[in-house]
């Protein structure tokens, strides 16, 4: 755990120092759960995108995209139930004036039994040659105890939060004598539901104002959009729309640096099919997304599907591909089968159709929606901290490196030349300004070779090109292999198209299934 | 007039039409001045932003990208001078409870004068043969008045803004007796500033919660991560840092579609020089920036500058690059020479020193600014209403196409089976699957194919590629190029090259040279 601990840091701290993640208005002393994207975490965030949206709407002639704004008539938020429904039940102390998440300290709490269960089968294990945990569990008296106050806390939690009964959450902290974990201050205020959408007026005066929300989740800009698309775009059930654009929420606990952000930015698509033909896609969809995400090659043993036991009330089945971060696995991206809800709701509230006339079938219906929804901050923290790697390389020095996917690196080549006269330099900005129309390619004469490969390295370019003085007679240069750390001598004429073949979108993708 | 009004609402349907743009959230009948794009509006925004980006910052090795929050600490505009000073004068109307610009109302007064005296000037050069305008305006009683009324109340309401003195601007009207142009009411209240930035709050509670703005520019985005990308980018002056993003206002009079929104998108650059070459600097890129703008093939006669009289207290030199909308020429996209004023606000309220030590002058300054700022939504508009023709095509038939340029177009090719039997759909089918890793393109088999042809010109697809029952033979397709309406026989091999070649990147940026 404290290497895992640490790792994080050194991400942390890595983002920082080549480029990839700034805290948000830093010279003010930052703004708590909002991040900027330097120059590299700009490249890298657009880098994954494009691979995404190509993958989505390029590779598939029945989905499209669109890009929605961001306000949208507040009746949407009454549809969708998020201006009821879309709370965090929250308490004060007293003492302290520091506020919290009720559901997250009973939470905690019940996490506290679990721990001290696993702590007595794993001082069993060490007593006992021959141990038999299933047993243990199921017979010590303690871990019973454990085990059974858990299961029981978190069921009354979970009843009292679909009943909206906030006073039992309250009376359930109290009775568990849970204390500000900060101050051990037991004097806490009612339990009260705090709506997560940030919100704003529209309009000049607080008379005449509209209330707006900033949108908590870009789906509802397909829903709404659902019936322009389908006939503008004369599309025919099955079929997608994807969009990729800013959300906000406005979290009390925000935490684990861009993994939680009050402004995210998701990549969502939705999929409309048949009624009664939703399950049968949410399985394909479940598998084509793990694809995708193996097709980045970050290690099939980082990704693992989990289950939704509970359903949201929009929901007939749900499953999130989890991802193990440097703080375990977590929810990476979501696979859920939205019935027919939303569509459903905005019929009712805007009093408009919104149907799909099924040829085939000769009817009418609203049709039920897959919907396939990653953060894209998280994607970014996941092919981040999964690819800073610190390598021992065997003669007593180690290197740090940046093994990203070369599709997605933002720099793809850097263009060195060997010492800074001799026409090396012309002669590497001549390679720069041929390649820089395909590629974002960076020229460096700065520092000794070595030197600036290792810096390539830990900003995460794929491939350093060097041109030394040997290049003037044979019209060839040394690439450099970041991972790999292999030379080899390569005509200049045939750099462009070995550029191209490391960072190929349909190599990448189809990589994967080799 | 008439006509430039018609061919404005033949943009706006055609738009929707055809999946371009789409009122926010229509089917709760639209948020004012809030639009979302479609399936192709996308696509084609992506297209111009990955134009612009791919211009700025892969071409220049001195520019980098990067992508700041939407929220910033609230303190950024105390310092750039929003929360003070980035307001409109509003009156409103006691009887019809309308509100108007104050300004507008007077500006709207003072052009009707001008027409006043443009009319008489029409009547008199019917009037006469031998009509010497200039002449007759300098001496006729009725325009000299028309003219100097004008004059002297443009000064007075510029005289009355500069020294904030809401009151005589109310008195102006009030002695114009410029009437509610609605209900023709007279009954005005006083004249307030009322500030542009949408407001919302970070946290639980009112009593805790900290006031934010969206940000109502990007600009400040880029100018708090100055030091960051400097430093870790190791970057020397002059050196660029270009961002894309949105950017919030709320207007009061938003109009004109697409032009003026209350959410829209910026593609913004600062450039960062040294003290008193900032003037070369901006020349330069007024050069530059044109010579983008016309790369792009809409007509070098629908640009022009605009250089600035009246500067903004943080400018020392501004034009527009001003483009000839369906309403005339408007400002496109701007170039402000900002001088040091935001970096030095910066200083002054963060107490941060953001400064570059220049090896060459062995000293520390604030650099001073050229910024480059083009409203991407304003771009879209300019390249849509000038891309849509009705074409007369001499035989008693017109066509309507979307002269869209092919690097921008939404779809690269469309690939059109001749009819749906005998192999032809599984052919044409095969070909998508091979072009889809690297062009957007669509399958289209329904309806006769010279209306597949209309349909692909008026959505701006520049290729259709029809596969007939002679392609099964000879491996061969006919291309129809859309502007041209020329068809050629080109073999399916050659077929990807040839898309390649009429989008590329790399022809159409060096184009306008040529």
């Amino acid at each position: 755990m404290a290497k895992q601990e640490d790792l994080f840091k050194n991400v942390i701290s890595h983002a920082k120092e080549y480029g990839y993640i700034f805290a948000s208005s830093e010279i003010y002393d930052g703004l708590s759960a909002v991040y900027d994207y330097g120059q590299n975490g700009a490249e890298l965030k657009k880098n994954i995108k494009e691979y995404w949206w190509r993958s989505m709407t390029q590779l598939h002639q029945n989905i499209v995209g669109i890009d929605a704004a961001i306000l949208m008539h507040p009746t949407t938020w009454k549809a969708s139930g998020h201006v009821d429904a879309f709370n965090d039940p929250l308490i004060d102390n007293k003492d302290s004036k520091k506020r919290y998440r009720a559901d997250v300290l009973v939470e905690d709490y019940a996490e506290k039994l679990l721990q001290k269960a696993e702590k007595e089968i794993e001082k069993a294990r060490k007593r006992f040659d021959d141990f038999d945990e299933e047993m243990f569990k199921n017979t010590n008296p303690r871990v019973q105890r454990y085990l059974g106050d858990r299961k029981e806390i978190l069921e009354r939690l979970a009843r009292s939060l679909t009943n909206e009964d906030l006073a039992d959450v309250k009376a359930l902290i109290e009775e568990l004598e849970i204390a500000d974990p900060e101050t051990g201050s037991k004097n806490w205020t009612e339990v009260r539901q705090f709506n997560l959408m940030f919100g704003t007026k529209l309009g000049a005066s607080a008379d005449s104002a509209t209330q707006l929300y900033l949108r908590p989740e870009t789906a509802q800009g397909i829903f709404v959009n659902f019936l322009n698309v389908q006939k503008t775009g004369r599309m025919k059930i099955p079929f997608g729309i994807a969009q990729i654009g800013k959300a906000f929420r406005n979290e009390i606990v925000a935490r684990q640096f861009i993994f939680r952000m009050r402004e995210f930015e998701q990549m969502e698509m939705q999929f409309f099919v048949r009624p009664g033909e939703e399950l049968e896609w949410y399985e394909k969809w479940k598998e084509t997304r793990l694809n995708w995400h193996k097709s980045l090659g970050l290690g099939e043993e980082n990704y693992r599907f989990h289950d939704h036991e509970k359903l949201a009330h929009y929901a007939n089945a749900a499953a999130d591909i989890e991802f193990n971060f440097p703080f375990g696995f977590k929810e990476l991206e979501g696979i859920h089968s939205r019935t027919d809800f939303d569509l459903k709701a905005h019929e009712e509230f805007s009093g408009k159709k919104l149907r799909f006339y099924d040829p085939e079938l000769k009817e009418n219906y609203v049709p039920y929606v897959i919907e396939t929804s990653i953060g894209l901050d998280r994607m970014f923290l996941a092919v981040l901290s999964s690819s800073l790697k610190e390598e021992d390389l065997g003669d007593g020095n180690t290197r740090t490196v940046l093994k990203l996917p070369a599709v997605l690196a933002p720099t793809k080549a850097a263009i060195l030349p060997l010492i800074k006269r001799d026409g090396l330099p012309e002669l590497a900005q001549q390679i720069v300004d041929d390649l820089k129309w395909d590629f974002r390619v960076q020229y460096d004469e700065k520092d000794a070779i070595g030197r600036r490969y290792r810096r390539q390295d830990a900003a995460g370019t794929p491939l350093c090109i060097t041109v030394d003085h040997e290049s003037l007679e044979d019209k060839a240069v040394t690439v450099r292999f970041r991972d790999s750390m292999e030379q080899k001598r390569v005509p200049i004429s045939e750099v462009k198209a070995l550029i191209a073949k490391e960072t190929d979108f349909r190599t990448w993708m189809e990589g994967f299934e080799k």
